[in-house]
């Protein structure tokens, strides 16, 4: 495994079109290889991240000690760091990745037609992924597993801080691709850190299916002006829990405090708590009180700081924010329209919860509500594809196309359509 | 019914945004309106237009007037004019699309998760769709149609040279929607036909989430190069049939005739002919001499050339050309992965057909070709909404994400989360 921080390369277009042109060889391979094929590969690629693993933490400590030299702060480079027990978590996720059932190959719908034919649709790969990241090195295993188990080539772009722990890690799992009989460009990682390289990928449409930038808004709004191959992805969550008008008050609080502080900088946390008129003056000082004493910060709207003068006043920006940390917008609103406006016009579109018990406001804001995940009692922190039974997750999208809210690995596939026939021509 | 050719519009990106707007208004109604409302919709716009046949015609009769004075070619003017069978055929489209299932509202694998709450998937309309199209007026009643039906409000572009004729049709269509109780709003046309209103729509992210483009492959292209909104589209059809060694001759000859002359105009039409070295003495004399029957020009390799001297010899642009026309390419192909290997450097991602009866190569086809449709022993023309039984079809689809193939009302929808709880939070 090298320790050299860069591989020169001259010419970063033709380079990275090479990396595709060998992901898009290696995808239809992939395509022809059974799903048990696909399993024994992860499943070597998990013993040899175990059997490597000072190896890897050796490659990472050469990152962590350039990282603090070039002076990283501590949580980029807590994030950074491959401890053991990160290793171990590594290589059981691509356990657990090798167990899910194989999500390509089936054929569903199949129907006879008028005309004698028979129509289904085929459940395939992609094709070729390429996953764009920040950080933590961890990804690069991650993203590569569910890629593999859903017979997709992968490119995989890490951050330039964790390059000697993404190519030690890419080592290891090229060995396990050749012991499993898989083709190694299966998962290739870009070996410079030149940003040139990430504009080629980007706009790579021949030979890539797909982008997966995982990272900060500014990442990923960086490769959504640039980029021409389309895109999973989620830009912020901006995410809000109405409560409605005589929902249950100790429920209501319960989801709030849930929804805001069970972690504070994940992009499913509450960033505006909107409640009904009618609910307001028997929750909010309370519930304020509770929000004080767990060192949350609230701005609210007048009418909120008419109850909590405590509160600090929110400005036109709060509606918009995605805090990720202990601050929360609060709003008094007059109705279900008036939430479902402000909802409109702030949110991302990402998650979105009531509190009520109203059957028939419940059946509206599920209807209704333009948002990938749309909740009735429940908090806006289950939007994961853990929780939702997915399995695995390689992402969140809040775009409408193609996957929506927590992506497992049917985000990574498509559906073709099969015909079969017996000589069937159309008439 | 105004017959002016033009609407003065000082401020065209003003205006477009406008009509963003206005149609996100409206879907947020739409989606609000139950089936039945949209459905009643579909049949009193259907009544208007049998109604106000005459109006249409003579507004028609502008268009045709204004582009035979422009000097439009007998086919474009053809495709221009409204008969009254077409006419009715219009209305008779709507009536059908009314009495399809409602596509939206569904909530599909309900499951009950560890934690409580239970999760499923709601299907929900797109939001707002922007279809872009060339000459055939009744394309504006279709596609106002398969999106009203899915529960989506549009904004319809056409060309300019059916302008009267299609502002005619938006008033049927403003006339039925108002009859039902929906929003005016639901279905705009663009009132001028200044090509800057196209380059402001197809980049109206904020209230446009699809665009469907219909077309020749010079409209779409510069729309691929220009759009931010996300397409669904397809550039071109270069479809094939593969005869492998064994095939039943006569099977063959009846699909390849078919694909290649039931329509030469048609995506879906063969456009290269590969034959396994084993097949090709048998069958292509033979073939040849019912393609020249039938007029088509054949242009070969040099093997098949060895075989029908007469063929014309292919040149490398050949095996890329979407002819649209009474041309066909052909090669002989020593095996299947040389057949699977041309298809995947020429073909389209269209349709790709293979006429064998070996079993193991039929599903190395099936599962190993990359192509929106893939068929054994049936002719490529299949391809297509009303064939499969989709009841419609706004398009084809030769991309990966999201639809693919022949696209009816789900392709204009989407599927979000919804989560149920009694006040589940997460621990």
């Amino acid at each position: 495994m090298s320790a050299q921080a860069e591989t020169l390369i001259s010419d970063i277009p033709a380079y990275v079109r090479r990396v595709g042109e060998q992901a898009r060889a290696a995808s239809r391979a992939l395509a022809r290889a059974e799903g048990r094929a696909r399993d024994d590969g992860l499943r070597a690629i998990a013993a040899v991240i175990r059997r490597e693993a000072a190896a890897l933490r050796a490659a990472n400590a050469e990152d962590l000690a350039a990282g603090r030299k070039r002076g990283l702060d501590t949580a980029l480079l807590d994030r950074l760091e491959l401890t053991d027990a990160r290793i171990e978590a590594m290589a059981l996720g691509l356990e657990q990745i090798a167990e899910l059932p194989d999500p390509v190959g089936a054929i569903s719908g199949l129907q006879a037609r008028p005309s004698g034919i028979r129509v289904g649709r085929m459940r395939v790969p992609l094709g070729v992924v390429a996953i764009i990241y920040e950080s933590r090195p961890n990804v690069t295993a991650d993203a590569a597993g569910l890629c593999l188990k859903s017979g997709n080539a992968c490119v995989l772009r890490g951050g330039s801080e964790a390059i000697r722990s993404n190519r030690a890690i890419a080592a290891c799992i090229a060995e396990g691709l050749a012991a499993a009989g898989l083709p190694a460009a299966a998962v290739q990682i870009i070996e410079t850190t030149d940003r040139a390289a990430v504009g080629a990928l980007i706009t790579l449409d021949e030979h890539v299916d797909v982008l997966v930038p995982r990272g900060g808004k500014g990442l990923i709004e960086r490769i959504m002006r640039e980029a021409t191959v389309p895109m999973i992805k989620h830009l912020d969550g901006v995410c809000h829990v109405y409560v409605d008008a005589g929902a249950d008050a100790a429920m209501a609080e319960r989801i709030a405090i849930n929804a805001k502080t069970q972690r504070y900088g994940t992009c499913n946390t509450m960033e505006t708590l909107l409640i009904h008129r009618d609910a307001a003056a028997g929750l909010l000082p309370g519930l304020a009180e509770r929000f004080r004493e767990l060192g949350v910060e609230l701005r609210g709207c007048e009418e909120s700081r008419a109850l909590v003068p405590a509160m600090a006043a929110a400005t036109p920006e709060d509606w918009d924010a995605e805090y990720l940390a202990p601050v929360l917008a609060v709003r008094v609103v007059p109705d279900l329209d008036a939430a479902m406006a402000h909802i409109a016009r702030h949110g991302s579109g990402h998650t979105e919860a009531i509190v009520t018990e109203s059957w028939s406001r419940a059946q509206r804001f599920l209807r209704e509500v333009d948002s990938s995940s749309v909740m009735v009692n429940a908090s806006t922190r289950f939007a994961d594809g853990f929780e939702y039974g997915l399995g695995a997750e390689i992402g969140i999208s809040t775009d409408k196309l193609h996957a929506r809210g927590p992506v497992g690995l049917e985000g990574l596939t498509s559906e073709k359509y099969v015909v079969l026939g017996e000589g069937h021509v159309r008439e």
